[in-house]
């Protein structure tokens, strides 16, 4: 069988991709179905996805993202993008979604109405932070499902989060960019990193028991 | 093929476990190598896992917790917690141990140095919140690892942080808390959520493209 660490162990950041090389529409579909199945906290799903793939486009990102040659030459640039607010008519979509889809039921109800105080007695700032952790996890599962599909990603922080959300006119959509998937085919040649050990800390340095 | 998306399909946030069964330790072992094989930003793995069986242990943890049975009936409590800073020392850390491993390069100790730079830059809250957003890429490779295992999990946001830290020991270690996972079996006879639809937004409320 193969596992979930045999992909994991398969998987790396790519530095180089191969330009000529575009991801199968079906396969795509798998990755970013894998992030619109994964989990999220009180299910509110609190991110979108902006998969980019005109050249112009990705020539601004680019410049706003360190030069890297990845978010031009992959074949789908993925944004992940969090909610820049979870506020109460968000939370209220979602539950009423579930009431559509289930049907209603009191303990959810109550659910609703105890987070939509938790999350009123928060602040912008702290909701921002939430709805991006989200997002990580959704970025774990993508990076996951493509290894499954033999595609190749490289999440990437290092660019203007501010400067991409202009580009991509998310604060209207009062969302703001928080990581990037490029996706895409290796170009082994021109790749140093593909050959080289992936390191990791030893189980007894990570993982501790309380027994 | 089974596929990831069946492994999403399948799983659900479980909400009654079978106190009696336990999660083997081989499998148990997978689901925690899939963690610490997850990717993580200029590969720091700011975060660590803590394993807690220890029953008196998960009863104060409950308490803590919203008095969540998931807790204390689950079969392994992981404890995700993050570096509560991202210091010179452990960037250095972690940049030595891929030097021990790689042997050294000239480019990634010129990253070392930027990085370290950039992280000077920013404010200890930032950098808490940079470890925890990796932390959540290792949840969503735990729970994907884990359905492919046949093990159920639930993530936990629900529970007073600080003093879980307490209990476990963390300030000390310089750690944090930012979600728990509960793993093992289902009790589906008495889980109100097992038999429900899971409800996600359609992908055209999750995905826009930019073409």
């Amino acid at each position: 069988m193969t596992t979930v660490i045999d992909k994991l162990n398969w998987r790396y950041a790519t530095k180089k991709f191969d330009a000529s090389k575009t991801v199968p529409a079906d396969k795509l579909e798998r990755i970013l179905e894998a992030v619109r199945l994964a989990p999220t906290s009180s299910g509110l799903q609190p991110f979108e996805l902006i998969v980019v793939t005109n050249p112009a486009v990705r020539a601004q990102i680019r410049a706003i993202g360190y030069n890297q040659s990845q978010i031009t030459d992959c074949s789908h640039l993925v944004v992940f993008a969090a909610w820049d607010d979870i506020t109460a008519d968000r939370i209220n979509m979602m539950f009423d979604l579930t009431n559509a889809e289930r049907g209603p039921n009191p303990d959810w109800e109550n659910y609703r109405t105890m987070l939509l105080g938790m999350m009123a007695a928060s602040s912008t700032e702290v909701r921002f932070q939430s709805a991006t952790k989200q997002a990580y996890i959704g970025l774990g599962a993508a990076l996951i499902a493509a290894a499954f599909e033999a595609v190749d990603t490289t999440p990437m922080e290092g660019f203007d989060a501010a400067a991409l959300d202009q580009i991509l006119g998310l604060p209207e959509r009062h969302l703001r960019s928080v990581v990037i998937l490029a996706v895409g085919y290796r170009e082994a040649a021109g790749d140093w990193l593909v050959n080289l050990k992936k390191v990791r800390r030893a189980r007894a340095d990570f993982v501790t028991e309380v027994a």
